[in-house]
């Protein structure tokens, strides 16, 4: 099996973690019911979230999310506060309000050409920006990011959310910030969370690689069982087949698809155009391959469930 | 002749002010040299600045603009700091350091999807920002702006500029904001402007309409003589016929022309779709014409010469 990839900021000095699909149990909810059984599926079951990632970043990601959406093949999705396009989805959010919506929390601005910066005023957060005032592009272990400033951005994204109409089903954190940078940041995660009652994302596979997840975490948290998202090691061609072969040796249990979707434009390809990673090409063929038939085909032959955000934390209360 | 438009506001409760071209002398100088001698013209010159305004807005504007430079027939153009795609805008300032470029202020934000706030931070501009932390579309009777707050914003908006390699020629005001809000607005401006010894777009046809800006403005001060920009009342098929019109009939002196380029494409059509007017389309048109072949035919026959910001303030000294 090829790797899931569990990190954003290829290449930038951060730790990666490579997880194989298929070779983690589901176990370590034998006890009691797993997600799966509260949804009311057997042990068994496999059930997916297919969640496109970084909503309101550009309008090329919005348009498309927003067409795959209504395939109903892609069905969750989690929104960036912070970027110029965030009016847009929440737009869509108001005219939508049965979609499955999260808040993609940010605190990184990623991109070299086209910039954000913090929702809360800059001098309550001077730990999150650079010496112009827009996010870091990535952290470093130069960067002393203060857990007190990342609470305070988390809330107002939240807040700016709720104010502009988006009530997020979940929340998960762009670039695996707040689950990669030390238990202080995932602690302050963990605090908005559980003060909003909002469910995050939170994968049993990554425990063994941070333990601190699993320390910080307790029974009233909902965590999903595996994650599959496509690496940089996966060349073009083979997009489709690395998605199909995940999707055919799915284990049992909630397994949470994160994709990129974009179309291949004139903006996605300026935003994107440092690097190939992430990129305008890559985004759309995530898009090609999850709105397609081919990729229907395979959830109706494998039995495979799509499960939104919504319903994980219904049944999970 | 069709009026010439001094409000980008449209509709938005805001008085405008129609300006007849050809029907405003150029005197007001006959004691002194007027800016065409200074710049070793004959007084009866016809010189020129083509202005693109609203750099950094989009990306779809950005490479528009950018392509008309490299024609010579745009020659002049001013960049919104507080915009996502300003760095973009600043890469291109510092690969190209004898372009003509200054900072277009920026206090709204103008559109509905797509939307940005303040360099400062947010809590020490807060007449400027609204209840989601955004700059307003734009400003009504409603609005208490304080001129502090608009001095702190206009500094934070030029040392961001200077600190990320943009060293502008002038400063004007995105959507006349500045000359169109009273003479403590505009006295702001003129305080930052002499602050940063930066000539700042004024035009000496304003004065009748806005006595408050002559009566601010002192011998120092650079004043071109006319400007022309195209309003909604044309309709999209007499557009070159506008241009070529006011060209035609140009009056001596110096005339900016302020125009609004980009493509028309996904990224800016829905960035601007909640109107038509400085829209995609408004702008391919600007694009068209201030890049065609006929434009530049005029520019010969007519001897109008070009001129930049660059040009015009080292004259004036």
């Amino acid at each position: 099996m090829r790797p899931t990839y569990f990190e954003r900021g290829a290449g930038l000095g951060c730790a990666f973690l490579l997880l194989s699909v298929g070779a983690v149990s589901a176990s370590g909810q034998s006890a009691t019911k797993s997600l799966a059984e509260k949804l009311g599926y057997s042990r068994d079951a496999k059930l997916v979230v297919i969640h496109a990632d970084d909503l309101g970043m550009t309008h090329a990601v919005n348009a498309a999310s927003i067409k795959a959406f209504a395939t109903g093949l892609v069905n969750s999705g989690s929104i960036m506060v912070p970027c110029p396009w965030f009016p847009e989805m929440a737009d869509y959010a108001k005219a939508h309000p049965s979609a499955d919506l999260g808040l993609h929390l940010t605190l990184t601005a990623e991109r070299v050409y086209y910039r954000w910066g913090p929702v809360a005023s800059r001098d309550q957060v001077p730990s999150l920006i650079d010496e112009n005032g827009y996010f870091y592009l990535n952290w470093t272990a130069e960067n002393r990011i203060n857990p007190q400033d990342v609470e305070r951005e988390l809330r107002a994204q939240i807040d700016r959310a709720e104010a502009m109409g988006v009530h997020p089903t979940h929340l998960d954190s762009h670039q695996y910030r707040l689950y990669q940078s030390g238990p202080e940041l995932f602690r302050a995660l963990l605090h908005v969370a559980h003060g909003y009652q909002l469910p995050f994302f939170l994968v049993r596979d990554w425990f063994k690689d941070y333990p601190y997840l699993e320390a910080s975490v307790g029974g009233d948290d909902l965590v999903v069982d595996h994650t599959v998202t496509i690496d940089p090691a996966v060349p073009a061609e083979k997009w489709a087949a690395f998605y199909s072969e995940a999707l055919e040796h799915l284990q049992p249990g909630v397994t949470v698809f994160i994709i990129h979707l974009a179309f291949d434009d004139e903006e996605m390809r300026a935003a994107t155009r440092e690097r190939a990673t992430w990129g305008a090409a890559w985004r759309q063929r995530d898009y090609d391959f999850f709105t397609s038939e081919p990729f229907r085909t395979i959830l109706r032959e494998q039995k495979i469930q799509l499960v939104t955000w919504r319903e994980l934390a219904k049944a999970f209360r």
